[in-house]
């Protein structure tokens, strides 16, 4: 396998495009509804960019298709049909295999569990990449191309690869959003985000060290009512905090509670 | 100052009494109702424990309190009276410096922004302290004091800091929370904390090179409806995680169509 093209150059598809590159594959082409997006990832990756499926070329081994997972099943087909010989993965963790079901395709998922931006470029070596092949054979060859960026390849079916996503959009996009919260908070009152790093870095080192029940700490782990109902006050002005501030602080109680 | 001894032996005293004793402060006694944590860390202080407050001596220049917020007020006229040349330091964020307000003493605060454990060591030296004092003077003696410790001394009255210690809540014990669901749901998955831990890494990393808000990802704030409502039913089982994760996605949503 040497020769991949994109479909997609969002987030994902940027880095993994210049991962792949950066491990010596060829990127034929890059598509992109959007001109901008799939000019400047094809320039990047030394690729024909395309922004009309009609182009897409038969030359390569590989198309890997990352775009909005609404869009996923409309795309495949135009992409699959006519290239039977090709190999066909997509990206999203929540999807299931069988949107490739009914094509007489080698095909297959490949998804690297990480947070992307266009602008930040990550070192894959970490990265778990969630492998499933539509046969063993399939799969072997899913795991080599895998195994050119990353030390972590794991077989996963698309049953609980659902549940992994879902587990990634607690851990990464919700506390993500936590972050953001504190930010307007800290905002609010002259105060610079950067105080918080140090808080930030550690409750992410601890959860290395213990599971995170164990690290849990704050006032709603030990039930100080009097700090609570002062701080659901301080959010007066913020109704939708106060609403989320206080449905978590009572899940953290009772999970502390259980077992 | 070279004399301190500590009401409480929590988690916040425990890191908080290291770092004093390893930074060649003296530790007099440790006071805690319960003997077990009083014994342990006098023991590691190399002080005297104290399990009931009429032992307390007069021969320390600072007394740190740092006790749940709840029993602090009521420990203050028993630690404070009859000493009136002493320092006397509370460590809560979300608690005024007016608690000591009516006693004759040096007063203030002393509020290290971190989550702690007993058994886990954090280094103090970027930990950011920030302190208040019941005079100017006082304040320099408490800045002199935590800058033997740490290099982040930032002043910060009552008012202010209680909207910090809000930010905390929401980035460190919030923020674990949703660690702390992403384990239980790859747990019932057969599925190892560990995988997460590098979407974790990279979650933080990126807010010291962006804000949260830039940060942001996930089917909420691109708002992929489709995602959203599968992953509803996957926490069918779970109405209280369903709960939180509705109002949180909504609000991520919401969060991004502002300004």
């Amino acid at each position: 396998m040497k020769r991949i093209t994109l479909i997609g150059a969002g987030r994902l598809a940027t880095q993994l495009g210049r991962a792949l590159f950066d491990a010596g594959f060829i990127i034929n082409q890059v598509f992109s509804r959007t001109e901008e997006s799939a000019r400047v990832l094809a320039e990047r990756l030394n690729a024909e960019a395309l922004t009309n499926l009609d182009g897409l070329r038969n030359d390569a081994d590989a198309y890997i298709i990352s775009v909005k997972d609404s869009a996923l099943c409309q795309l495949i087909p135009q992409v699959c049909e006519g290239r039977g010989d090709k190999l066909f993965l997509h990206t999203a963790g929540s999807m299931s295999i069988d949107c490739f079901k009914g094509f007489d395709n080698r095909y297959g998922v490949f998804y690297p569990m990480q947070t992307f931006s266009k602008t930040r470029d990550v070192s894959f070596e970490d990265i778990p990449i969630f492998i499933e092949g539509s046969s063993e054979e399939v799969q072997e060859n899913i795991r080599t191309l895998a195994a050119k960026i990353t030390k972590r390849v794991i077989p996963l079916d698309s049953e609980n690869r659902k549940y992994l996503h879902l587990a990634a959009v607690w851990a990464c996009n919700f506390s993500n959003y936590c972050y953001s919260v504190a930010a307007d908070i800290l905002s609010e009152h002259g105060l610079p985000f950067d105080v918080m790093l140090p808080l930030i870095d550690e409750t992410t080192k601890k959860i290395h060290a213990m599971n995170p029940k164990e690290a849990q700490t704050g006032p709603a782990v030990r039930w100080d009512q009097n700090v609570i109902d002062k701080q659901m006050l301080l959010m007066k002005s913020h109704p939708n905090w106060q609403a989320i501030y206080e449905v978590l602080s009572n899940n953290i109680h009772a999970n502390d509670k259980k077992e």
